[in-house]
């Protein structure tokens, strides 16, 4: 018997990890993958990707059922992949199409197929489905604004030594971007604003809804905003890991998605796609502005997500505390929670709450 | 519930680790903790250690209770450290005083405690209890001779990556000089002199004192007593970890303490002060040609004992076999293990034995 | 009780790591052991090497049994090893010869003594018996056709971070050759010979022989045989881990021994030998050129097996599944098998089975 994944490490049950295997996630960019097999990491499996003749890309266990050597270290050869060692091949569903040099038998044999990952190229990204041999139940989100008239859309793969959940809940968060982004955002000296937030959850994603925020202080406020006005603000996250962050003030319009791919449990891949219209200014140009003030954020974030990650390990498991102002974080892990036991429930009402927050 | 000390790791039955928690260790000289929070680690738990408005320091698990940051990557503020993600803020007893942005309920609250350990400042050293919310059943130990008329005192803080009793035998084992540290103390080719060894052992120390010893061979000899002479010399442990060698030789004295602070198992630090008074030369010279002298002799001592740790990591474990020649190595694991249990017992005579060698 | 061994790590069971601990291994060239002691490990266990004054390597457990300094930071004196630490003396038969200091007591005592390895001086290696305080069973394996009329000599001492068995198994496999090797062997696009292997199981050894091979197309069949034919090939192994290829083609042959040693369960070292006889070309020509192609075929087989090895890591474990062109792997497994749990059987007629491959 193969096993699909990797065993589980001790910490799981102490950890906010969750490992949602049935659903799409993007492992890599549709650029990265050309005529060479590519290894690449997902939920700690190691699989990988190539393209047949037709160009359409394939995802099996990263693993020779021979001698179990990579098969990422190897080469394609025509709509198969060709292991590096004694030259098996495997075609994009796993079967075994080559035993070079075996004599009076077909290669094709049930121990000799590799676990095959289905596949779907979407977005300028290979997304691939989490389990083996399985048929998708779903298609992989789609991207909003990419392409849309007026918008332009900057995109960035990022990561992170923290766990899908973490990364999710500190993207998401509001009342961190004072402190740990101090002056880029908002003032950690004095919270002005009472802001109402409304959090509606579906059974598979969550969104809060702020109402009531004036333009943000700071740098990337005066940007979206030079004349001031009320923001409209969604923070969304949808199963299995995407992220999404929206404002409009006045025509200004401004959306971040990141799909969040779980590498290992504490390592997490983003492939995000930050698409705006800003009327009275050139896309290239809020680009050029936008992309080094937003890389800056992520690091500071993400050299924050491994600090919170090591104090974790040290301890061996996390202790945390919510308040009210935690307003997605506790949401997103139930739905993974209950995601990784297979329960999704049916397409629903949302249940909506509503809490006040000082900003 | 939070735990106080972190999960002990397998090989703690098979080796000479003890932890005494109930007890003063140091953890950073005064000097090093200035107006920002310095991280440091005592018996595996990291702590945080900062220092209020008026100077006084104080000590918390290195951990916030909301998302697990590492405390010690944040600011003070006031009497008060400031959590580096969400700016949450706690006083010196671990009592949460702002949680930025909450609406309607104050920030005290039992589960967004710190565990707070109890601190000193004495003979230019932050010390702390290693029990967290305890009250300390006793006071620090004092370095004699610091300040007193007529002495010289020499510091250092050292590291080795031993455990605190493998350290503390080797601070005050006298067999090894001759070879280890062969030419600066005695020769390994012929032991010539044969001393008698008095140890007396109390419910919380125990000291070796050697007689019949003349003037030490080598350098350090001819330095403490150009004239020859006989050596009074002491070899003192006092719970939990202080290492304490003394010569007389006429009116020339000499006493190195050291208190050992147990970093992890097996990685200690050495918050060390030599003082001496050596009538017929300047302190400062003295100084100046012992301290090179004494860093050789330590790290020769650090290097082996990293050795040793390295071996008994690869075998799973110490074993050990001890001769009459290790007069206070297994009466110091002795005190250790008592005291790990919390037993120490009462004021009491010494037990006294007393066995003869040849250096 | 001394264990003589280290602990086994938990993959064991899921991997082809066998632990043969009645046999002889080479630890180190007869050059690499001079005056001073010298640090090895086999099988997991560190042992030191040294000389007496008769120049007759010993072996001991690579740590003293007072505090468990290792020896092998220690120097020789006279027939016996002194420990850095305190100066324990102890002899090549691991028995305590010396307590500098202790008076009115013998230095050889029961608990004072450190496990010792047989040895043999042999082919210009070291070899160690792989139990302590044993009695060899038999002698060490000896390389034929070293210093025969004729024949010149190459060697090599090679590393492979994987397990004596990965390591045979590769040594001695010929279908990779085209693949892994391609353009110095065999070429991978059309398979053309069709041959014959007879496969021969002994006790303690086992045969792999091709016939109706043609002269091997690329570089080096090209030097062997400048004039075709047909090749007589043997692939051989001996337990506990001799791996052996030799080649006849007319007047030319060539006979590549390598005795491997277990360092670790995953680590093996090789202590190789090319003997050969090519009567038209000069010995040190031959050697020339052959050596570096030698080193680049080893060089891409070890790459190949750390990259094995490191998946069989991350997934826990092996899954291999052969076929009949896997002529000697399995069975050199089984071999090991029985040999660990001390099966050999006695000296017996050949099993004999016959398969056919294309090459």
């Amino acid at each position: 018997m193969i096993e699909p994944v990797l065993v589980p490490p001790p910490t799981r049950g102490r950890t906010s990890v969750a490992r949602v295997v049935d659903d799409w996630y993007p492992v890599a960019s549709s650029r990265a993958l050309g005529r060479r097999p590519l290894g690449v990491t997902l939920l700690g499996s190691p699989l990988v990707l190539f393209r047949d003749d037709g160009g359409r890309p394939h995802a099996l266990l990263d693993r020779c059922p021979h001698r179990n050597a990579p098969l990422s270290a190897g080469v394609r050869v025509g709509e198969t992949i060709r292991c590096p060692y004694h030259g098996w091949r495997f075609d994009g569903k796993g079967e075994c199409r080559e035993v070079p040099g075996l004599v009076g038998e077909a290669p094709e044999h049930r121990g000799r197929r590799v676990p095959a990952f289905a596949t779907r190229e979407q977005d300028g990204l290979v997304w691939v489905w989490g389990q083996p041999d399985s048929v998708p139940a779903r298609e992989p989100f789609r991207f909003p604004w990419i392409g849309e008239r007026g918008y332009t859309t900057v995109r960035a793969r990022l990561e992170v030594r923290a766990s899908l959940h973490a990364v999710a809940e500190n993207a998401l968060d509001v009342p961190h971007t004072a402190f740990l982004h101090a002056g880029l955002f908002r003032r950690p000296d004095r919270p002005r604003q009472r802001l109402r937030v409304t959090v509606r959850r579906w059974h598979d994603r969550v969104e809060a809804e702020y109402t009531g925020e004036a333009r943000p202080s700071g740098w990337l406020g005066r940007l979206l905003a030079p004349r001031g006005g009320v923001v409209e603000h969604w923070d969304r996250f949808f199963l299995p890991g995407i992220v999404q962050v929206e404002y409009r003030l006045g025509r200004a319009h401004l959306c971040v998605t990141a799909a969040l791919s779980p590498v290992t449990d504490f390592h997490t891949r983003l492939f995000a796609a930050a698409s705006f219209r800003l009327p009275w200014l050139p896309g290239w140009l809020v680009a050029l502005v936008v992309r080094p003030i937003a890389l800056r954020v992520f690091r500071q974030d993400a050299a924050l997500l491994e600090r919170q990650r090591a104090v974790v390990e040290r301890f061996g498991g996390e202790h945390f505390v919510s308040t009210d102002l935690d307003v997605l974080g506790p949401a997103i892990l139930h739905l993974l929670r209950d995601a990784e036991r297979g329960h999704r429930g049916a397409i629903d009402r949302p249940v909506e709450k509503s809490v006040e927050m000082l900003v």
